[in-house]
């Protein structure tokens, strides 16, 4: 399996390279568990799941807790077939789902829900889960979005996309747990996520 | 079918709030074409694939042309099963691509692209094509990159993403043919896609 994500952060401010370049510190802890690599677009992360969602948490959750209004956007992939198998990426929840039924999925994910750090860093987010190469994929989709609404960051559907809101910690959970546990597990599935801090318009 | 785009524009200055008004002014000539409603993260436009692309591109291009470092992020969608069919999308290019070989498919997108207006506004643009609900996903996929090598936009192959390259009028076409012409004509197609301009990183 290959996993990983290509990341952009958006500080809207003038000083925008000084926000990224602060911003890319709180990647040093994963720098020997992701491949990363930057260029003029995005940050390509590649590794296990675990250390891969905690870096896209950290990175934004530094930049949220600065007082500029920031973005980010993250594309998220785990089995896409048209990508080489990768050890590195090996992650045992997904090997777990493997035959675990729905009802048991969304229990679990909403238990790493609750145990998820608090990272004094109140986000919003809004992110769509895709589920490829399979006939019924709405299925695993309507028992994600159940999840979410169960997961007490859900702030409400919209077209196309949930919206998510609350601490860092909490919210990157969500959006790990409806990665790695809804879709097959070695299926392809990926995730178009935006995050936001300090927007003005929220007043 | 149900026909739209989540839309979000990243101007990075402190005068965000500016760069962004002036950019919705471009959305003026499709108030009457669309359904556009904004919330605290991002434009919804709902409608046909030509105003909805069209508007998309010259919301971009308006905010390229300034001189500063601006990113989008759009989230293009067709055919959900969880969305209402609405008239407004109606769209005669995905009406005849059904039953139309991939061959032809190519052959009219490139026409398309061919026959592109020219913006004044050299743009990046990084996206992922999706095509949901059906087991040979990966035929279309392929097919469609096919197309974008031939496009005169293809700039490089990104793990999950292809890169574009030019002026915002060859580049959005590019984009709507491949949101058009791959994947079945009646199904779930989605794009994830992030386009940037007067990047520093450029030099």
């Amino acid at each position: 399996m290959f996993i990983g994500a290509q990341v952009s952060l958006y500080p809207m401010t003038s000083d925008f390279v000084g926000v990224i370049t602060s911003g890319l510190a709180a990647l040093t802890p994963y720098q020997d568990k992701l491949r990363i690599e930057t260029d003029d677009m995005s940050t390509l992360m590649v590794g296990a799941p675990d250390p891969l969602i905690d870096a896209v948490r950290d990175l934004f959750a530094a930049t949220a807790r600065l007082p500029d209004h920031v973005t980010m956007h993250v594309t998220l992939s785990r089995g896409c077939p048209g990508e080489p198998d990768d050890p590195s990426c090996r992650c045992d929840t997904l090997a777990r789902a493997q035959g675990q039924p729905l009802k048991e999925r969304q229990a679990l994910a909403l238990a790493a829900v609750r145990a998820a750090p608090d990272l004094a860093a109140p986000i919003d987010v809004q992110f769509s889960l895709y589920v490829l190469g399979q006939d019924r994929h709405m299925d695993e989709i309507y028992g994600c979005i159940d999840f979410l609404k169960e997961s007490g960051t859900f702030l409400k559907s919209k077209n196309f996309c949930t919206r998510l809101r609350g601490d860092a910690g909490v919210v990157f959970e969500t959006v790990r747990q409806a990665f790695l546990r809804f879709g097959p597990a070695e299926g392809h599935v990926t995730i178009d996520l935006t995050a936001s801090a300090n927007s003005p318009s929220l007043g």
